[in-house]
């Protein structure tokens, strides 16, 4: 049996089971939104016009018995906030149920003529539209809550917020967590206005009784799995009661202050002196103290054996959110001069309700800083701003686009953006590997395209001096290639670490996927498989329009000197264009 | 004497007068705004950022004595509408003062460190920078009324509006008008922002005991001018008394309603019942009806022979607004669905007032009503939303960037635009050449840079079916470099009616630009000329990242007919392509 796009046709309310054609059979996760993406959306297209699609894909090793830490679920679409080519992924409930139940893919496409609000249930006997009224204008909380009433089996719920439905460019896709609630998000790229262009409120996914993921080689997949799983054990960032299982990645936050690398009051400045007080450790000393819900070393989707997430508690011990995530941290924090987590947490919270990417949050309301409508470090000020987002008031329109949106609407040209695309939390005149990645991946600015954060700070899979700009254009390739890779397999980015360092981890990823697909793929096909990901990317782009000058960091960062380190953004434009020159020739 | 380049600073309020450099010295009007853009301006630039610059510059005739209609200035810069260069001219008093100077151009640049807001007041003996508290924060008509009451020489006034100071993207530059009032604009691709971001609200241009202009050949420009005057009095179009003279540029509302070729609704038609309502006819005849101060026949500036402007009163016969053009009345009336002439007169005295361009601003409401926002045909809700523009509430910011910003702001996915300008009066599905000026042209979408409806709709220039792709690329060509000529010269482009039908006018345009300058330009000159300035143009957006992706229109225009033709937009990618196909070599 092989597995089985799913296509879901809004303009008719219909849904076709095909058989994979050969030309995507190979893909999964990123590497198959991008080659449906590729083949199936004009470039061109209005991002929230009738053509755009939505995809959703489990990786190869989704849905597998015990493949460790690997619920990940691409989604992919021409983005509205950038009109690149997109992928992003989340966590949570969805990846293994779509994968059990057979399908390589979901393609939403159309839209409904009636302009009314659905909610798709998949199970394994196809796919049911209902109308939605109910979950029309609710916040993602009420509508997990409502649905998982409605759907006792637990299913995955995937749905857009409020920002989703307004179709504005920084709304996400939220995918629920083992507790059914929201705050996993594909939120990058403004993906849930185009679900929400779709006219699809939520999709329930429920795998019960599902034909399950046809495995090529048990043994391989096995084989593999131990050693993934073994390297993940055994790494000092992902074993267990390590940093990241201890503190999250917000463990990174002092560190990348100290680092000089912490952007701060919208990329003025690489240091916050309120670091510590939105730092992991004040995390874990929060949940400490207070007890109750609030945890650390929370997972996120079942099966994980990392375990970053957490849950922030509030006076009382009751939960405010999961997740506190260091980009979210220093978004809503550090990047607004907010030194305090119970606001972040808050913020948090109405992020994940309303349906909005917290990075792109974080850094509009710097923007509206920037821009005189709020001082730095009001953090009630800045927790007042969603509610204008949630009123949908014209004031909230304009922050529910995001950065650039903001910046236009009140004349402000400092803009830490690339292809429309806010940076996340690394000061790329700090730290210029990774200040290539967000130049020239294909997503826009965005550190998980290609995290060269671990040779340059983190000391995983070698060291590199941060401010060096010797050898980043290599280097950002590399780790944008076998990014390609590992978000196709369904695996956390986060094995990254264990695998760069330990050989046998990397082997087993690959021997994993091997053994799942039958393809034939090993370590040493990673980068070269990952590569071929990012040029189906890369023509895309280049068909919607997108050249060189498109991968350039914004023009301050070029002359504007950046405390402590006093440097400027210093890569040339030939070192930048190095990255791709391998794509040129096709 | 050299004509010379007047360079002012406002990051430390500096001025110095520069030998035009060999480099510029044949350039004048647009041809030097876009050689000094592209020399000076870095095409990756932030358009509000304090690398940007703004070029001011009369045109090779402006000036001389006699020269008939030549009283247009070029502002250019890099806009903050579309991201590439930009040309907007103007009528006025600006251009024959500037010339007067002794000046081929103003360059402003830098940005005050203060956040100042300045007057400059250029006269013989330099260069006055004032603090201008008591301006900003104001309209155009009072700052042209205080401004001409502090200098009683009746000088020039370069202004922008509450929209240019406050940086949005719809923002024009006014020019004042022969009585002294705002109206006259360069107002496509936001170049007031431009302005505004260098901390300048009004530049006052006296000319008095200035060195007047160098004139190579006094018998060449004299026989120059007196053919090009013979043909403007003898054609139909622009003769005393003709259709321009008598209706304005609005005697083609009911011609382009009848070809079908009238924007309505947010493009949603091709005709509109209310045409007649809104037409150059129907302003005559209130005109001719309330008296007192209205007229048609007026004169935008001083030795204008054409006089299509006029002066629409209220029902008491008081001015109410200078000029309900054509390209105004359709973006504020039929594109909007609203046919009354008093409303389109206020709602054009807000624009002008605001410092909004008219174009923009109608097709912003028109997106605001598709976006479910106002109704269409709703002409208080429309008026209305001036108020907010003017109060700078957070709707106000939103249409004051105009029409992608607002488009996105409501998630409308049918937005008339190209390289992020809104489309004029003309639909492309119904009259294709056109369709290909606003595809090509380095402007983006805009009727004045290749005016294919003179041979499509008016038979100007020779006769052609407007629903026909055929011979179209060729066409828009030859009208985009005839145009970018005509730009240069400081003659008003609707010289081009007259000189497009009677050869002897074509030569005189050529001969009298010899005559002053001592160039070696003929009429048969005209076109390659025309295309050295369309080649810088599209070197810098070239370097700008712009490539033939953004050289299309809309996708909805593709897949929507347009009644009553019921029309797609059929020209191919490779046929709009062949428009450029020689800049390519270079």
């Amino acid at each position: 049996m092989s597995r089985k796009i799913l296509r879901i046709n809004m303009s008719d309310q219909s849904a076709v089971y095909e058989d994979i054609p050969e030309k995507w059979s190979k893909w999964a996760g990123r590497g198959l939104t991008s080659a449906i993406v590729l083949d199936e959306v004009e470039p061109t297209c209005h991002p929230l016009g009738p053509n755009n699609k939505l995809v959703i894909a489990p990786g190869w090793v989704s849905g597998t018995p015990a493949a460790p830490s690997s619920g990940r679920t691409s989604f992919g679409g021409k983005s509205p906030l950038t009109g690149t080519i997109k992928e992003s992924n989340s966590g949570g409930l969805s990846s293994k149920k779509i994968a059990k139940l057979g399908l390589a893919a979901i393609i939403l496409e159309g839209e409904p003529q009636n302009g009314e609000w659905y909610q798709l249930v998949i199970t394994k006997d196809g796919v049911e539209f209902k109308d939605a009224p109910d979950l029309a204008g609710k916040g993602m909380y009420e509508v997990d809550e409502i649905l998982w009433d409605q759907y006792p089996n637990k299913p995955a719920v995937i749905g857009i917020g409020p920002v989703g439905e307004k179709k504005l460019s920084n709304a996400g896709i939220s995918v629920n967590d083992p507790e059914g609630k929201p705050g996993r998000y594909a939120g990058r790229g403004g993906l849930g206005a185009v679900m929400g262009a779709r006219g699809v409120k939520a999709i329930v996914v429920d795998d019960e009784g599902g034909p399950g993921v046809d495995i090529a080689d048990e043994d391989l997949l096995k084989q593999g799995r131990t050693k993934l799983r073994d390297a993940i054990m055994e790494h000092d960032l992902t074993k267990p009661d390590g940093g990241l299982n201890t503190y999250g990645t917000n463990v990174l936050m002092n560190i990348i202050n100290e680092a000089g690398g912490l952007p701060t009051r919208n990329f003025s400045a690489g240091q916050f002196e309120g670091a510590a007080d939105i730092s992991g450790e004040r995390v874990a000393e929060m949940v400490e103290k207070r007890g109750g819900e609030g945890m650390t070393g929370h997972g996120c989707h079942p099966g994980c054996i990392i375990q970053c997430s957490n849950i922030y508690p509030d006076e009382e011990g009751e939960a405010v959110v999961s997740v506190v995530e260091y980009e979210t941290a220093w978004a809503l924090g550090a990047n607004c001069g907010i030194d305090d987590l119970d606001y972040v947490a808050e913020m948090t919270y109405q992020c994940n309700d309303l349906g909005l990417d917290t990075i792109e949050a974080g850094n509009t309301i710097a923007i509206a800083m920037e821009g005189g409508q709020i001082e730095f470090g009001d953090k009630e000020a800045a927790l007042a701003l969603f509610d204008e987002i949630r009123e949908m008031s014209p004031l909230g329109r304009i922050y529910g686009q995001g950065v650039e949106a903001t910046a236009k609407a009140f004349g402000v040209h400092r803009v830490p953006t690339v292809k429309g695309q806010s940076m996340p939390a690394y000061e790329p005149r700090a730290i210029k590997g990774i200040g290539v990645t967000y130049a020239t991946s294909p997503m826009g600015a965005d550190h998980t395209a290609g995290y060269t954060i671990a040779p340059e700070i983190a000391g995983v899979g070698g060291k590199v001096d941060p401010l060096d700009e010797e050898g980043k254009s290599d280097l950002s390739l590399t780790f944008q290639a076998a990014t390609a890779f590992v978000d196709s397999t369904g695996y956390c980015l986060f094995i990254a670490f264990p695998i760069l360092d330990i050989s046998s981890g990397w082997e087993g990823m690959a021997e994993s996927v091997a053994g799942v697909t039958g393809l034939d793929i090993t370590g040493d096909d990673v980068i070269d498989v990952g590569k071929e990901i990012l040029r189906m990317e890369r023509e895309f782009n280049k068909k919607a329009g997108f050249t060189a000058q498109d991968d350039r960091l914004p023009e301050f960062m070029r002359y504007e000197k950046l405390p402590p380190h006093n440097e400027v953004w210093s890569m040339s434009d030939e070192e930048l264009d190095q990255v791709y020159a391998w794509t040129n020739g096709k």
